[in-house]
């Protein structure tokens, strides 16, 4: 014995569940039930070493596997009570695949082998019933003429309706023992016609060919294909596991069906299972009859009429609720059965975790958990935080049946439906008369988020994961489908196309943005609801963290909302945002073209008021909690119109001559703007807008501490550092401004400044940037755009061919880049704890919602993650997953 | 004694030369020729300690000075043989400041002081010449005014010019010793009305003002500006030295004078200088007279008909050649010598190293190398790399006098004059018709390249050191001056302001390259000329540096020159720049337009053969010597018009309707082309252009080793790689292409295939990608941009309010940032080495060109530099350099 065979049988087994790579999971399943005492039809698994040695050994198999074949099959006929291709109670049995990863359909399966000539007889007599026998073994034959010897199943249909219909017959059911016998012998003279030799009838024959052409299926072309899909290695192979067969079909005491333990759809503890009386497991599969409720409860839900399994066989009904309840223990999750019954006696064919719905999930993950199955870190484990999002928001129903008219990248989640609008102002005049649209545009700009904001969902052409459209929208938790290259938009006529095929403005578009399609008309949505069992989940979760969560939060609304998604703080405030509502725009302008420092300072003291306004609020919100906020960041040019009917038409609004408008549009062009006049820069260029910032922040602290009576965390964090002294620079000016506050108000503000590490340069001088930042987050997005040196709203074009030729394995946009960005980080982060040990790293990016970068960030000890408020409740989860 | 002060006097000296620090560069000269033995004043030096205590305490000096000076005067006395404050050899001193660093003009100095009412007498009796006697002691009443005691120097030039026009005289020598005792009455007056005190009549008061004096001076406005300029920092301090007087306008056997040892204009050796009989020395610097040459043979180059010193004191210039030749020996150096001789008696008052112009450095470092008065290292170390630039361009004359209309960045050095013209296209048509342009530009693109090989020299109002019109006109050896902000330009008008003032099509203007500076009008203009000199030191650099010296050439011309000026290879071939030639532009637009494969491979085989025969011409120049190919780069929009009626006329010319190229330009626009499809990128997109490429580049090579009979040393160049898949799939394209090749013509091609690091992200994972990659070329152009996340397109505003704030030290852009972008090659010069020991690496950006990043690169251990053909003598010198 080389162990190349493990056997089991009920109450005993050569293997265990822990073995499902030598096993596959199949095999050690069906060890694991025999094992523990469950009625387990007897059999043995071949393998996966033999899959190996085959495939190194150009289909062969080892020498030694022959004899250890048949002492198994030896101990099966003997544990059954049975002969392998003999009577008078012949051993039948199943060959089926069985790989360490579920690859559902991918792979052969053969039924019944055991029969032929002589042992069907011996089978008819063992049952008594001779129309069993025959049907079984025309099966047979069928199913082994086709998986083993290769002839297409049509031929074998084309046979079976030539002979109903020379009888007129609708249905299997209406033929004869005879007309079975008939049968038989056609396919049997039409294999032999075909393949130039008869159907083998020595079943030791028919066992090896079963073997070899399984394990061959493990390179099928559609098992290739479904393992590169699934990223499952080739070398993995698959075991095979043979089967005493058991007969679901053999008359009133027999039944086949499949059971979960608890609900899949709501989760709920309570069995859940459908059976057929008198039939085979395929039957139940495979729809031709309609199966029935196992309990009296689903029974009168669904107003079935029919008996349930609970009703009609109490006894099996009771065995199987024991077998479920054990199973679940066992294997500590929700459980998929698959039984049958035979002359009233449960046999169990298979045992696996059972796939359920989102909700479900969630639900059954915590009631495990208090039912003290699992531990809560163990439920926690079992949610994938991406799944989140179909608990946060509305998704589409999935009974869908509009057409797909472009698929782009899934860019926020959620689901929309309205009207086509392809400008931000008329969206904002739609939603004035309560209607929804769905915002189209070649890609977005900042000054369209007043638009972004009226609108139901957004849709672009251009741009990627991080594109402006995709952060802007994630942020306000509404559906973004970005890069949806193959729209062509033609803003004049008020129309787009797909293919040649034209949508117009007020045109009805539903939009998916967990998948990326956009449907034609509407789409009916399901609503989230968030359960008790959430709201235990994320107190599981935030117990067990290490890493506090935060969110990017640009205005008072944000700002509440990330509060309601349990957000412990703000990390990114982004104060830009706020200058582009209708009434802060023009004094934003007023400032960009102020000739002179002082006209500056004129049109910036309006802007201290709205500012400082806006932070009271949020101070007051986030009362107690860190609030972090970022001076200007975007260049200049961002807040201008760039087109020549924008800008003649805000000139006139402004009461300016446009070609003084376009002059300083002109002037403030930049070829790269991503690498241009922004964040500090702009900082040292015009002090005075920061030093309006600084103002408006710090009274906004002390307004707010008056009204909460509780003290402001604040940070104040300075944008696109690359070099030591532009932060200095920066931070002499801020202290300057505090210094006058607290002069004028007899006080003393605390607060900390640090730097946002997004420019490689800053990174690798972390240490020296520690001396004097108090912090440091990282503004992941903009490192992973200057790390790689990609345009985030270029990359679109030239990713798609990169993920083809599977160039890059992640989107850097959406999960941090390891090797490098993430290497720029482990640098910066051990510079600066080394300058200033202890100090607080966090990040603001919008990998901060990612649960594989929240990984990431916790590995490489970050203090905290900030990220959208909608992600919260992700990064929440994934933090606490984390910390494994 | 505390050690404060340091004597000095012939033969003997406390000091030395290589005191500087404490001494200042003066004090430690005088003391250096006084310990030789040459006819030095006697005098001492109070040191620099004394400097600093004196701002450290409140303008107060130590307690012991006082007895240390007194000691020190003591000494003067006897060495002098004459007695401070008294007959009948009344001791007079100058006090004079020296710092470190050579100040001129900056700070204060006081000459004859130690006469007073009395001493002038005993002056008169000893000189047998009162009016001398008068004359000095009031220059001393005067200068001592104005310098110790605050007074303006007009006043006593207002006092003066009243004698003399009362009298009708228009000469101070005019003046009767009665007149100058009238003119002392009257200033000591005033003295006495201004300050309230008679003017001091105790020489050791005297002495210890004038101390005081010039110790403060150290702070004066003007002296910490002209250190601030310099970086010279404020706590070096400075040292006073005080001395015997002489006098050189004592009468016909009386002089003054400055010798250099080697003429400071062509450094020929042969003593140059000027001298006044019967003058002080400073007259001979003011101008009022004109001063003779020392020499007979300049005398009759001059055409000058007054005697030569050589020939009215034989004596005395024999002397004055011996001490020139025993300093430049002592010294190493050519030497500018100030001289005074008193009655027939030589005195040397100072020593230095002369100021020179380029030609002469180079003369001299070499000559003084082949006299062995100084090292072959020590001569290459003598040239300044930077200056060489003045060796290769035409440089303007030195007496221009045309007004200078606006300042740029000085992007690319050289003179060039010419018409002003807007357009490349008419660039080429002026030249055409002999005529020389300098284009002028908003900022130049890669269409613009035909037109800027056109003009003489380019001018644009954007961009900085690295910008497109800066690295293109530096390859071509073009004037060029970038980022004249103040520059408005009117391409339609035809004219551009600066300042409201109007230039239009055709008037000339020139640019001097080196400074920045443009004239109106045409100016003078030297060409530059190759010495053997200069061959003899570029042979010693090359026997001296370590790297090698390769040149970025595009062309088989700047192939060509690159050789000329001493390139040991191409380190940077730009394969695209020989697409943007007229009769191939369209073909690689019909690429870039075509619809599918098929159409694109059709464009790419015409574009095959010109490259191709692009390559055997380089190829057989560089025969030996490696060449490195960079595969195409630019994103493909760089290929098309931008602007609305370019394309209607390409269109045109192509043949094709302007939508679709309009279509085209759309799909192709960037919003950061720097960040977006390019490099590796398009060959990713669009292999079949790296496989044209490949194949122009093996047939190319097979072709010229037939040609030349000697190998090709083939390096090919994948740029903007940022992951390691990149790389494998463009290495396997072409090696595709190689075997192809290698089949097609039986043989076997030898080649080499590396990658640039210019993305952060490569330097970090240098050590994978050499797993590949047979060499690293580091582009450190698009490292600095993507490091600091700055555009250099962009940067100019900003980067000029750094400068201001010094917030940055060097423009990255011209030199590496060692901390930053340094660091980075760092990085993978090690990672890179660590997987593939003696992996070759190289540089090939712009800043191999820059002699302090030669440097930098040297000491990292790069195996070579590449930079633009005219900077390859430069970078030959700094790599010698480099190396000690």
């Amino acid at each position: 014995m080389s162990g190349w065979i493990f056997g089991f049988a009920e109450g005993k087994a050569d293997g265990d569940a822990s073995m499902k790579e030598l096993l596959g999971g199949k095999g050690a399943n069906l060890a694991e039930m025999s094992a523990i005492g469950l009625p387990v039809p007897a059999g043995f698994t071949i393998s996966t070493d033999i899959s190996t040695y085959f495939y190194e050994n150009d289909k062969n198999f080892p020498a030694g596997l022959s004899d250890e074949l048949q002492a198994a099959l030896t101990n099966l006929e003997q544990s059954s009570g049975r002969s392998f291709g003999a009577g008078p109670k012949p051993l039948l049995v199943s060959i089926r695949s069985g790989s360490r990863a579920s690859m559902p359909g991918m792979m052969d399966t053969i039924l019944n082998l055991g029969l032929n000539d002589k042992t069907v007889h011996a089978l008819a007599t063992e049952t008594g019933d001779e129309r069993f026998a025959f049907d079984s073994y025309r099966r047979f034959i069928q199913m082994y003429a086709c998986v083993v010897m290769g002839l297409d199943h049509a031929h074998f249909e084309d046979i079976l309706a030539l002979v109903k219909s020379a009888q007129g017959f609708e249905f299997d059911t209406n033929l004869s023992v005879d007309d079975w016998r008939g049968v038989i012998q056609s396919f049997k003279a039409f294999v032999e016609e075909e393949t130039g030799t008869p159907f083998p009838q020595d079943v030791q024959n028919q066992l090896w060919g079963a073997i070899t052409a399984v394990f061959s299926s493990w390179m099928s072309r559609r098992a290739v294909i479904y393992r590169g899909i699934h990223n499952i290695p080739d070398h993995w192979g698959t075991a095979v596991n043979i089967q005493a067969m058991v007969f679901g079909n053999l008359g009133g005491d027999s039944a086949s069906g499949v059971a979960f333990t608890r609900n899949p759809s709501t989760g709920e503890k309570q069995l859940f299972g459908e059976y057929l009386a008198n039939a085979q497991g395929e039957d139940v599969v495979a729809g031709i009859r309609t199966p029935h409720s196992l309990t009296e409860i689903a029974m009168k839900l669904t107003g079935d009429e029919h008996a349930s399994l609970e009703s009609c066989m109490p006894k099996m009904f009771g065995e199987i609720v024991d077998v479920a309840s054990r199973l679940e223990r066992h294997f500590c999750d929700m459980q998929d059965i698959e039984f049958t019954i035979e002359n009233g006696k449960l046999w169990i064919l298979q045992t696996r975790s059972g796939k359920r719905t989102a909700d479900a999930t969630l639900r059954i993950a915590v009631e495990l958990a208090q039912e003290g199955i699992i531990s809560k870190s163990q439920a926690l484990a079992r949610i994938d935080p991406y799944a989140l999002n179909h608990l946060l928001h509305p998704t589409l129903a999935p009974s869908n049946e509009q057409p797909v008219i472009v698929t782009g990248l899934p860019a926020s989640p959620g689901a929309a439906c309205g009207e086509v609008c392809f400008s931000p102002e008329r969206a904002e005049v739609l939603r004035g008369e309560g209607r929804a649209t769905i915002l189209v545009r070649l890609e977005t700009s900042p000054e369209d988020i007043l638009g972004m904001d009226a609108a139901k969902g957004i849709l672009t052409a251009r741009g990627g994961a991080t594109s402006h459209a995709a952060v802007v929208a994630r942020g306000m938790g509404k559906p973004c489908i970005v890069g949806a290259g193959s729209l062509k938009i033609d803003y004049e006529a008020g129309e787009f196309t797909v293919m040649g095929r034209p949508f117009h403005e007020g045109d009805i578009i539903t939009l998916d943005g967990s998948t990326g399609r956009v449907y034609a008309g509407s789409v009916q949505m399901n609503q989230p609801e968030f359960s008790s069992h959430f709201a235990t989940l994320m107190e599981w979760a935030d117990n067990t963290k290490a890493m506090k969560i935060r969110a990017n939060a640009d205005t008072p609304a944000d700002a509440r909302l990330a509060r309601s998604f349990g957000a412990e703080g703000i990390g990114l405030c982004r104060t830009e945002r706020m200058f582009f509502e209708s009434d802060r725009i023009n004094a934003m302008r007023e400032m960009i073209l102020a000739e002179h420092k002082l006209a500056r300072r004129e049109a910036l003291e309006k802007l201290l008021t709205m500012q400082r306004a806006d932070f009271i609020e949020m101070f007051e919100i986030m009362a107690g909690m860190p609030v972090a906020i970022r001076l200007l960041d975007p260049p200049l040019h961002e807040f201008l119109p760039s087109q020549k009917g924008d800008i003649e038409q805000v000139a006139s609004a402004m009461g300016i001559e446009a070609e003084r408008l376009q002059n300083r549009v002109d002037l403030l062009y930049e070829v790269n703007p991503m690498l241009g006049h922004r964040g500090c820069r702009l900082a040292i260029s015009y002090p005075e807008i920061i030093e309006m910032q600084a103002r408006a922040i710090f009274e906004a602290a002390l307004a707010a501490e008056q009204s909460t009576g509780s003290k402001v965390t604040l940070e104040i964090m300075v944008p696109v550092i690359s070099m030591n002294k532009e932060f200095i620079f920066v931070k002499e000016c801020i202290e300057k401004i505090a210094g006058e506050v607290d002069e004028e108000q007899g006080t003393k503000i605390e607060y900390t400044i640090g730097t946002i590490i997004e420019l490689p340069r800053a990174a690798l001088i972390a240490g020296e940037l520690a001396e004097n930042a108090e912090f440091i987050s990282f503004g992941t997005n903009d490192l992973t755009q200057t790390s790689f040196g990609m345009s985030r709203d270029d990359a679109t074009g030239f990713l798609r061919a990169y993920e083809r030729l599977r160039i890059m394995p992640d989107d850097p946009f959406v999960t941090i880049d390891e090797d490098g960005v993430g290497e720029l980080m482990k640098i910066a982060i051990e510079r600066g704890r080394s300058t200033r040990p202890g100090i607080e790293i966090g990040i603001c990016g919008e990998h901060g919602g990612d649960p594989k970068s929240i990984q990431f960030c916790n590995q490489i000890g970050l203090d905290y993650v900030s990220c959208s408020p909608y992600r919260v409740p992700i990064a929440r989860l994934a933090a606490a997953q984390a910390t494994k």
